[in-house]
């Protein structure tokens, strides 16, 4: 069965999402997967021009993007009002952005994309605009599934982490380590990573909070009264979790090839590895969602955007990664 | 001017010093840096003997070892009472194991040695019989220099890393984060840098604590209110401090070019980067003490003691980097 197209949001348009798009256009015309973008086809045609990128702009529906796809960069049009600057984000347009996400989720809702891919977004001016999550994530969740809980998902090629919290200041995210949440969190992602990356059952790490996951009890208790607890509770439910394991031993290469994904206490526990392995390939993947979404691991970079600098790598792999996911909930 | 030859400690004698130092004088008898080791010579001919290891042992002291060094290993005999077995360390051997640093100590001081390498030791034991420093680093400084701070230092091929605080719990290492503190470590470090490694003047990059270093206060307030200041204080004190920077965005490779040492706030936030990168060859400095000191980053690894299974790569970069350090103080 042919996968529908990817739909990508158009992200703020001040920032790199629109020449990451025409990029990726090129960089998979003739390969695939196919896709379109929700996006302004002016301000698409006029970033074109002034990059010197041959990516023709045509404005298309989900059902002839595929068709399009080869020749030309397939536009559901969203019109931007007033001029786009590079690098100047402008309240005014933080309606179209949200309008593109939400569109984007109900297209693959109803069956005519297979997966949404997001550009970064400049949250301050969603504020502005009444946006009431604290991101892109948690409104694809209340758009597609209110009662679901989304994890965020961090991929690269040689790597897979699930922080227990994200943005949260480290002394909060240390407060916040309880069994509850780490078998919650074990017991929605080894299903999701069964159904989304085929690792059935899933090898799941859990990390240590303290130096040495605490020397058992000697610098930290985090370890023995709440991670050691909660891993024997997802094993009595029959998920395959490992650990805890000492925070800066689990990540080499040999200590990989232990396990599938690795839960992780904290944000820069997961993403500091992560990040140091591989700076540019990093996706961030949304499980745990009716929809298939993922974006690039970076955000708006307004300092280069409309320079042409900006490094496509992770964006490319966060739609190769969309596709694969969708292609193995479609089988 | 010839280097003195290297002391190297026993370490626990039920631990994988032993294997380490045997292994160590086969790899470097041709090429040097020449070495003594303070050990009992009857047990290292045992396990030389247990685990098929062609290396002879002779009695030496300081000043014959570097004739013996290519044709045996040379011993500064300290007598081990009783029996010593791999795997299970012996609290009646503590003593030994505690004089074998304290005598490698002097003869650096006395300039006989030119660096001490020490060997895993297991500080239980150690406190048993009334040791009374938190470790061997601690131990050193004030045998050598009671009034210095002894500096913590990770180095490995890729990066080169320092704690603000090592083994305390995570909470509590979030709690000590102080502009003193910084300041203080920065100032110390830099000129250590210089001495030690040739950096002059050291490019030290300062890390943040939170998630993206807190953005501007959103995300945690200690990157405004205390490393942000702590920073500025570095540079007013003509020290080439930069940052804070985000914890996951300065350990790939493009970042590291940019800086010669990272300043970190917790021990895993430098170790997490340094072990990923390179689980085998970290070494451990110990930075701002008259006496070069170096050890390998690992523990005693009793589970593996005397199976030959001990990876000595880690223990040859503290021995290598040790002897580079020397060289640098003495020229």
């Amino acid at each position: 069965m042919t996968l529908p197209p990817l739909a990508i949001t158009m992200g703020d348009p001040a920032g790199i999402g629109g020449e990451l798009t025409l990029a990726a256009w090129r960089a998979r015309r003739s390969s695939g997967p196919a896709f379109f973008v929700l996006d302004c086809p002016r301000r698409l045609a006029a970033l074109a021009r002034r990059l010197n990128i041959d990516a023709p702009i045509r404005e298309a529906t989900p059902e002839t993007a595929a068709a399009i796809f080869p020749d030309a960069l397939p536009v559901l049009p969203i019109t931007l009002e007033g001029e786009s600057i590079p690098g100047r984000p402008n309240p005014a347009h933080a309606p179209a952005a949200i309008a593109a996400i939400e569109q984007a989720t109900r297209l693959c809702q109803a069956g005519t994309a297979s997966a949404v891919v997001t550009n970064p977004v400049y949250k301050r001016n969603f504020y502005e605009v009444g946006f009431a999550y604290p991101g892109q994530t948690e409104f694809l969740g209340a758009l597609s599934a209110p009662e679901a809980q989304p994890i965020m998902l961090l991929a690269s090629p040689q790597l897979r982490v699930v922080p227990l919290t994200t943005h949260v200041p480290l002394l909060e995210a240390v407060r916040r380590v309880s069994k509850d949440g780490i078998v919650a969190l074990g017991k929605a992602l080894a299903p999701a990573l069964a159904q989304d990356f085929g690792f059935s059952p899933a090898r799941i790490a859990i990390a240590g909070l303290n130096p040495h996951a605490g020397e058992e009890g000697k610098m930290g208790r985090e370890e023995e009264d709440i991670i050691r607890p909660a891993v024997a509770e997802l094993i009595a439910a029959g998920i395959k979790a490992i650990g805890p394991f000492s925070p800066d031993s689990m990540f080499h290469a040999d200590a990989r090839a232990s396990y599938d994904a690795a839960l992780c206490m904290y944000h820069d526990q997961a993403l500091i590895p992560l990040k140091t392995l591989d700076f540019q390939s990093g996706v961030n993947v949304t499980l745990g969602l009716p929809v298939v979404r993922t974006s690039p691991d970076h955000g708006t970079a307004f300092d280069i955007a409309g320079s042409g600098k900006a490094d496509a790598t992770s964006f490319l792999a966060a739609i190769d990664l969309a596709a694969a996911i969708a292609r193995r909930r479609q089988a």
